[in-house]
């Protein structure tokens, strides 16, 4: 009954045709990689700013639990809503219009269910770069971005998420618009809420709109790919490259051998550079964006691969020669979580070290899980400039792997994530906590810093309605 | 009788020789800028972390305020007791160890009563840079500049002091130890606790360490002077400089001519390019940091002039032959606030715009303050590159200063930051609230965002005890 009087107020704030009850929702209620499926009270997808405010202040005088949505492409189940059928799902996926681009101070002002994809261009016809690149940008949203903080590609330069963000619009959980929009480089004035939001997964309030930052769009991109001997070769080969490349250094990425392989196996049109070379347990991606002409931006690789041969950490490359031949460097990155895909299934971790403890991390815990869990085959690839690797377990060669995953999932995320812990590590680089991580938060999060995040969910969200068990288990 | 009780706890936590409460205590009682001068209770001086939070907790359960102190050189009294004798002022200044530098993770770990200059040392001989730079780094602490969030000269490339910074340990309003030290350049595990801490000037817990983000040292540093002839032609100026140098341009300030004349005035001993030159109201500093060579670095910054004065945008530039003449460039804009002082009392302002809005703000609040307030002197410089000038308002010539101080800089402060606001500005670029701007953060700040930020105050120092009257007024 209130939940028909719910629906009665929300059709009118904004339209019957978009809120959404019958049919297959499941676009809405199922999580990217269909680990959940949910179901709704509704999709409202509001039009406009007011009307999201309007939205959630429908739902907090009757008490009901929003889950904001952008592309759906989250990968810890932070969007959809849970089984009961009371929640209801908020989608942005309207609020789609580039509000503006100011050229001279290098920012733009796009709404949340902006597709990054789209934001990029927008940027790039203006003649800027939105370096924000990930591998789901043709389908996820800047909210969405914005609100669990990504990562991606070229965080070693341009920083998260949350660093190519200036200023920001939510609705807060009470319906009010806080207008914190901007295009300022400097304001201190006051608690920075901006930062608070970014990574709060639509707990705190939704984002509805936001200013980013703009860069100067590079002359020159060059691409390499480097084979080293060990990860201790791979991460000296990063300092290098960031003494030589300085602000040039816009990708480093690193895949073991086994990632390869799977890549060659079931992408035999794919040409792997290095790929089962002996002495060669990793090979290396670098990334060199240059202001000046590919001519320098040549020369500086040159430079540097010659000064990694000397010290002996890397034992052969490949610079491309083209755009394509760099894209198709790249696409052979790309291609690994796809060729696990095939692989069968998989045990996957987002899990971040620092840049100098990541070889103690390996050694230590590729050794674990040989002895703890045999026959295991590790698949590890990453932003190793940002010390991000995905460490993810592949199920027994011939094996059953939904057996496998049955069994052992619980138990591998235990010694990965205890591994990671005693390494000063964190459980969840760059896809969040979502309803997925939340119990592995109480585990490995300080208890202190539980609770300040905890008082801070009650003081912003008493009635606790924004996306209700995700980042907090609720009480 | 209470008092006395906390004294001997403290006595007992610290040392006796560690509660200061006899003799001249001015150094922590007074600001820097000596607007305001309190009394305190005692000057407390904890030696490590665990003493930090045991006075904490005796201040918690005795009810007690605590004022926390760095170097005391902030300009917006942030850091110094109220008159009441009643409030405790806690130093940081003896934890002050550089606990590790991690070189292959691009990080240093330091307490937080380390003089900034020190930190700038010492990454410098571990062969990195530190770029956090401002006036006052050879007495301010990087506590105070991560309490404040300093901004500082080299923004424009690195970012203010959060964006420097990847962990923290603070101590909370309950006297707990929140480790979050981190060197992890990802990690999305719960809410940014470490931005809301950085520029939450020491209201919201005490921060007692910081892991910091270390930079490959340029290998060339290139000063350039140019005149140009307007302040559209310096934004102009700014957009070239970042599409020629990319991430090489570290350095962007602007001055107007009479701040150059008050420097050749009153510092007759340096050389003041290009000063009263005609058709020039400003000039430009620009720094170009190059990580290849100085030939390198000239030959863009050559390339970059061209351009400029094909465009119009120059007028005239020099460019500075050795690092003497650079570090001449430079003091020469570090002298303005001197020369300033020099010439008498004037209303200082810390604003920002954006840069794309900075020429339309200049014209309407430089003819606004011709208008009603005749014959005041506009000190306008800054760091052009962020948004942000110190727009100070120097009493008119020859007339009583102080009287003009007294009876003029409420209203011309409202005139400025009304004109700030009108352009999308903020009235705390750098410098932040402190007591000092708490009433114009009630005046100009989102109601929705002040309704945020005092739910969390109250959230997270329900007590009030943390630093009370600073940023956010009691009730």
């Amino acid at each position: 009954m209130t939940a028909a009087a719910l629906l009665d107020t929300l059709r009118q704030t904004v339209g019957a045709a978009h809120v959404l009850t019958e049919g297959d929702l499941s676009a809405w209620e199922q999580d990217w990689r269909r680990r959940k499926s949910g179901r709704a009270l509704a999709v409202v997808r509001p039009g406009n700013t007011a009307e999201v405010a309007a939205v959630v202040r429908a739902c907090a005088a009757f008490g009901t639990a929003l889950i904001p949505q952008g592309g759906n492409t989250g990968l810890s189940v932070g969007s959809t809503p849970d089984a009961s059928g009371t929640q209801l799902v908020l989608s942005l996926s309207r609020l789609n219009r580039v509000r503006g681009i100011d050229a001279a101070n290098l920012t733009m002002t796009v709404e949340a269910g902006c597709i990054l994809q789209s934001v990029q261009e927008a940027a790039a016809q203006a003649g800027f770069l939105f370096p924000l690149s990930l591998a789901a940008e043709g389908s996820c949203t800047i909210g969405g971005n914005l609100a669990t903080n990504a990562g991606g590609t070229q965080v070693v330069r341009y920083g998260n998420a949350r660093d190519l963000c200036l200023g920001l619009e939510v609705v807060t959980p009470q319906g009010e618009v806080w207008d914190g929009l901007s295009g300022l480089r400097k304001d201190n004035t006051g608690y920075d809420l901006r930062n608070l939001m970014v990574g709060s997964e639509g707990t705190l309030g939704v984002i509805t709109a936001a200013t980013l930052k703009l860069h100067a769009r590079p002359v020159a991109q060059l691409t390499a790919w480097a084979a080293v001997p060990s990860m201790e070769a791979a991460v000296q080969l990063l300092g290098l490259a960031h003494r030589h490349l300085g602000a040039g250094l816009t990708g480093f990425e690193v895949m073991n051998q086994f990632s390869l392989s799977l890549v060659a196996r079931h992408m035999p049109q794919l040409r792997v550079p290095f790929v089962g070379m002996d002495g060669a347990p990793w090979c290396v991606l670098l990334e060199n964006s240059d202001s000046e002409s590919e001519e320098h931006a040549r020369a500086r690789f040159e430079h540097l691969m010659e000064r990694a041969f000397e010290d002996g950490c890397a034992l052969d490359a490949v610079v491309a020669g083209s755009i394509a031949q760099a894209r198709e460097l790249w696409h052979v990155r790309e291609s690994i979580p796809l060729a696990q895909a095939e692989e069968g299934l998989n045990i996957k971790h987002d899990i971040s070290v620092a840049a100098s403890r990541i070889p103690a991390f390996i050694a230590h815990t590729d050794a674990l899980l040989a002895r703890e869990v045999p026959g295991a085959r590790l698949v590890t690839f990453g932003h190793l400039g940002d010390g991000n690797l995905h460490y993810n377990v592949q199920a027994p060669k011939g094996g059953d792997a939904a057996a496998f995953l049955r069994e052992q999932e619980p138990r591998v995320n235990a010694l990965v994530y205890d591994a990671v812990a005693e390494h000063g590590g964190s459980f969840s680089a760059e896809h969040g906590v979502g309803t997925l991580k939340a119990e592995t938060l109480v585990q490995y999060k300080s208890p202190v810093a539980l609770r300040m995040m905890r008082a801070i969910k009650q003081a912003l969200d008493p009635q606790g309605i924004m996306n209700p068990g995700c980042v907090l288990l609720e009480d």
